[in-house]
């Protein structure tokens, strides 16, 4: 499991690469909300979304001599841009195997960044087999998007910054809520809160028909979600919690809340109006548990980790007009 | 005229009520570009504009014993958010007369900010007569929206700014290139330029058809736009050039260029998908010029000023769709 000093260290790796993304916040919308809400804005990241900086940190792990057999990585598009660019920076040849569903901006961006693309059919084909064949000939290195150490002390690294920058605005924060997919970004914030600002709860906001880890953390064991439910949130449909991070969410989270798409759909048109950041899916569901009102924030202030904003204009235009 | 020391004690006055907007990029849209284009985010600003800024510093300026009987602005909106804000604030009652055709984003949010709005018929009134009549009724203070010293010295934290932060990440920009409604943000900046950054280019971009400022520069005196343009950059729409701004921009700018209604378009999708930002029409005219290719960047370094962010979600999702 990774420790704070793990976090430390991918926070100095970063250092100058990835963005130290703003705390960002709107008086109209803490009026309407009767508290106050800051929003730690990762689409303002590197690639759109925080999985810049666990990528980048677990391909600086790789030892020099494995470098020049490439990276493999699954991902439906946050994960894929985050390990493309971190392979073009370090010089590190790049194949994602990606469902041929994900969103196009996802795809034609991790593209872009000089990665290889193996599409595959979400429902049909088994992206570990693929993944399997194509680490068997190159000898690649696979880069998982959440189970895995070094991702997840890269992502510790927002948790570092949300602390330094309450610290820095002399503001005292009741509460952090984060998504979950597989729990990575959420196992590294509150191993860097632990530290940091100690007793301060950390909450999970899942989509609807996706609330695994929560169901886990009840549990005490890592279930499946069920089959048959859906979600437009792309980036948090994970099956079940990853075992690296369910071991660390279930020592370190104070619960969570389920989120529709919806509420989802609301918070994007919020962060739209009032705070100017495009956000995706996925990425609002933090937000989506206070403006719904799961996680009232009446004379409390609230941190909400808005992930990414990597949405397709078509989709984020009917977000807009209401039609989700 | 202000002077950067007027900047200076003007961002005094803001720190810790203004938000110190990021400098952000899109190494995608760098590579587009083949060069390195920044853009300062003023969505981000409180009210969504960079207006809170000039308005803030302006009504700190007013005494006491006047600040009792109130405030009065014109504005088709960014300026009346900024002023409704400020105006809250410092305790002052606002009254903002407004075109009934203004954004409703930007009725909304400032009648939400406690300012009373005077709505007029932008053919068919004046509302130099509307707001002559309110203060001659209560003795408020006029808050013009660029031409004043005071406002244009709060505009011109956005150029200190700039240079900071250009500064911290050891930047060296090449341009530097600001939209231009009345010219009081572009005069603040370019006032701050000259003295931290000397010698780098201050350049306007305005409108097709709503260029008076590029026609005034050329001409050497303050000419007015031809009746009958059209634009959807609603902020941008000033009949001619202020009278001081126009005194400073003619001794500081090194030129500029016109964007058509299109290349905005474009700027804004732009903005969504590379760098996750939200901006407003007349906000987008300074990207528009680097994206379109008026102002090449190939191998240098520009600032692109974004100046708002306050657009109605109708017209977002039609630019989006490619329709503007």
């Amino acid at each position: 499991m990774p420790t704070i000093k793990d976090i430390e260290t991918a926070a100095r790796r970063l250092n100058g690469t990835a963005v130290r993304t703003p705390l960002i916040e709107s008086p109209l919308l803490n009026e309407r909300l009767g508290g106050r809400l800051l929003v730690k804005a990762e689409p303002l990241q590197r690639t759109g979304s925080f999985k810049f900086r666990g990528a980048f940190n677990r391909l600086s792990l790789i030892e020099e001599r494995d470098r020049v057999r490439g990276v493999v990585a699954y991902s439906s598009g946050n994960h894929a841009q985050g390990v493309a660019a971190a392979a073009r920076l370090l010089g590190i040849q790049a194949t994602i195997v990606m469902p041929d569903d994900a969103p196009a901006i996802k795809q034609a961006n991790t593209r872009s960044l000089g990665a290889e693309i193996v599409p595959y059919r979400r429902f049909e084909e088994s992206r570990e087999e693929i993944g399997a064949t194509i680490m068997a000939r190159t000898g690649a290195t696979l880069i998982k998007p959440y189970d895995d150490p070094g991702v997840i002390a890269g992502q510790g690294t927002v948790g570092l910054e949300i602390a330094d920058q309450l610290a820095e605005r002399g503001i005292v924060a009741d509460a952090v809520v984060c998504c979950v997919g597989g729990g990575g970004l959420i196992a590294g914030i509150s191993t860097a809160l632990a530290d940091r600002l100690p007793g301060v709860p950390v909450l999970a906001a899942e989509p609807l028909g996706f609330e695994d880890t929560l169901r886990s953390l009840e549990a005490g064991e890592r279930l499946t979600n069920q089959a048959g439910a859906i979600s437009f949130c792309d980036a948090l449909l994970a099956p079940t919690p990853g075992e690296i991070t369910f071991r660390i969410n279930r020592e370190r989270l104070a619960g969570g809340v389920a989120v529709s798409d919806g509420e989802v759909a609301a918070a994007m048109r919020a962060a739209f109006a009032d705070l100017k950041l495009v956000v995706e899916p996925g990425g609002a569901a933090a937000l989506a548990a206070v403006v719904a009102g799961h996680l009232p924030i009446t004379d409390r202030t609230v941190v909400a980790v808005a992930t990414g904003g990597n949405v397709d204009p078509d989709l984020f235009a009917e977000v807009l007009s209401g039609a989700r």
